[in-house]
């Protein structure tokens, strides 16, 4: 079928603002990434933060993917009820451990979580002896990205040995997300701290790193046994900007209508700060418009997208669709309640994006 | 109930991060809203953009509105079916219009919609002969914003002669969203398209205004009947940066806790560009920290809030539950499926966020 007579489809079944992918190039990105880390001699565990969908988890795993990364217990308990079994939520679930949420999903799946500190352990024991299940938890450890992760190996294993002494907590690993500048430095944290681990009886079985941008990377830590990548399955502008996707590579469209062209050089696209989101990275500009490469999205309305036709030869007309690929993926498919699957430009599928919003 | 008890309350009961409005402040800000626009002598329709609830826009109406103000067909539905019967949408509906939706809501609704352009009058017309509905449309102009609208009187009043032209359509009124500061250019215009419709044989039955920060230029528009205020009924860091609100006008916090403390000078909230979003304004950091006011939001992940305490002399330990008052309220509400609505600190009443997501 012809993409304009898909675009005529989706306008006319499901109106727009849509996000529609192409599952060609969602099992081409799935298989691209299980290879990757396939020759890198690491175990996939992709993570579901970006498209949500226990269908394409499936996807991720059956292409070869060891189990999947979450980043809220509530990503997890979607992943669980669609029958993921093998999963690592690389986040201090403090919050989920303390309202009882933890130790419930734990009486279902020896789910793999993640701490920084000795607070979050406290919290993961509690919910371990609740369900009456061993944790197994990931040390997180921050070698220069300044989110969250022990900035030291002595802390780390500090860490290691308050898991040690906890009868409800088990060392099941090491989780990393360096830089794309820290491997090295990641290395020296890394080797130090399975030393330290040596020492104290410990191993760590799980050894993960993270990031699409990091694809790259993948392999050079020595002892690295897995790799989290999420936005590969869809890509965007900002990993076509980091050089980890081509144009080609992109399956995620926004499709959106131009609904008001009020002066001859702008004109309005209905999806704004709700549908396309605010996350701009270092970019200039919301978004590409394949069908108008030169227009800029040059800001937002809750609903409304503002477009700078100037540099345009061929400017859209009001009530045409266009086509866009999105700064940030990720938070882009966490505005939408269905993502609409297309093949050879033909809908096969609508799925609803299960894990949307569960923040906890 | 103390505060401090609450917050333990709303972890252990929703876990965080968790959006909590104090009814106290809603019904204040309702009725003060009410009273501006009775003492302006123009109807109050506010926008339900921003809490996007049947149950607090029918507390609204209860206070004296008019009606309300949606900006998608969808989340005229979701107020239709809250038992909301006087709406406009004030927006081009190209899209909802093609697919039918407008045509079916036109049948259980005289919804009054908005066009800036032909193609959108085509549309509605066609929904309307479909929903066998004469369509109420107000015709939108602007006046400096460069969003959507008609740039001149002329412009308008060549739309008011193809709505006097079509058996299918209505002119109902004009929609005005002027800038703070173009409110004597706003008078201009609107004297022109006035005179330019009792030409014709037309009149505006609604003039109507927008903005929270615009309550300042409240009534100084001769002519003009209603005003859209949405942001008004919770407020924001954005509201409050304009002079629209103070602190205690705020009736939204985001309840999140602090999960990680990886140096003294830095900690990681649970809540980042999925709950807080990107939305920045003219604004320094992403937020405003009830508990610690000297820390600064100062970026994302999109589950982490990277908080830079530098500047703080108390700072939250591991596991503290702290209050945000978001930069933008509206993005913010849309991100969550509930909304925890209290009353000297003790839970009322749980809301679904029903329209939230409605993008159509």
């Amino acid at each position: 079928m012809s993409i304009d007579k898909l675009k005529s489809e989706i306008a006319r079944d499901f109106g727009t603002p849509a996000i529609v992918v192409d599952m060609d190039i969602i099992e081409r990105n799935i298989a691209k990434l299980q290879k990757l880390c396939d020759t890198a001699g690491v175990a996939n565990r992709p993570h579901m933060k970006t498209h949500k969908i226990p269908a394409l988890a499936r996807m991720q795993i059956a292409a070869g993917a060891q189990g999947i990364t979450c980043q809220k217990l509530g990503e997890a308990e979607v992943m669980a009820d669609g029958g993921i079994d093998d999963i690592i939520v690389s986040y201090n679930l403090i919050s989920a451990a303390r309202s009882g949420r933890l130790s419930k999903l734990l009486q279902r799946l020896p789910v793999k979580v993640c701490a920084d500190n000795p607070v979050t352990l406290q919290a993961y024991a509690e919910a371990g002896r609740s369900a009456d299940r061993v944790v197994d938890v990931l040390i997180e450890c921050d070698t220069g990205r300044k989110r969250a992760g022990v900035e030291t190996a002595r802390e780390a294993l500090q860490l290691a040995e308050l898991i040690k002494a906890d009868a409800n907590l088990s060392l099941k690993g090491l989780l990393f997300y360096p830089t794309e500048q820290s491997w090295p430095e990641t290395q020296t944290f890394f080797n130090e701290v399975k030393a330290g681990l040596t020492s104290l009886g410990l191993t760590a079985e799980i050894v993960s790193t993270g990031g699409t941008p990091n694809l790259v990377n993948l392999g050079s830590l020595d002892g690295a046994t897995e790799h989290r990548a999420g936005t590969f399955i869809f890509n965007d502008r900002m990993m076509m900007a980091c050089g980890a996707a081509e144009l080609g590579d992109c399956a995620l469209n926004v499709y959106s209508t131009v609904v008001s062209r009020a002066a001859p050089e702008r004109g309005i696209l209905d999806a704004g700060s709700k549908t396309l989101t605010s996350d701009i990275g270092a970019l200039d500009g919301h978004g590409l418009i394949l069908e108008h490469p030169e227009a800029r999205i040059k800001g937002f309305a809750e609903e409304h997208g503002f477009l700078d036709l100037t540099a345009c030869n061929a400017r859209p007309d009001i009530g045409d669709v266009v086509r866009v690929i999105p700064n940030h993926v990720c938070v882009v498919v966490n505005m939408f309640d269905r993502l609409i699957a297309v093949r050879d430009n033909k809908v096969v599928e609508v799925f609803d994006v299960a894990a949307r919003g569960k923040l906890v």
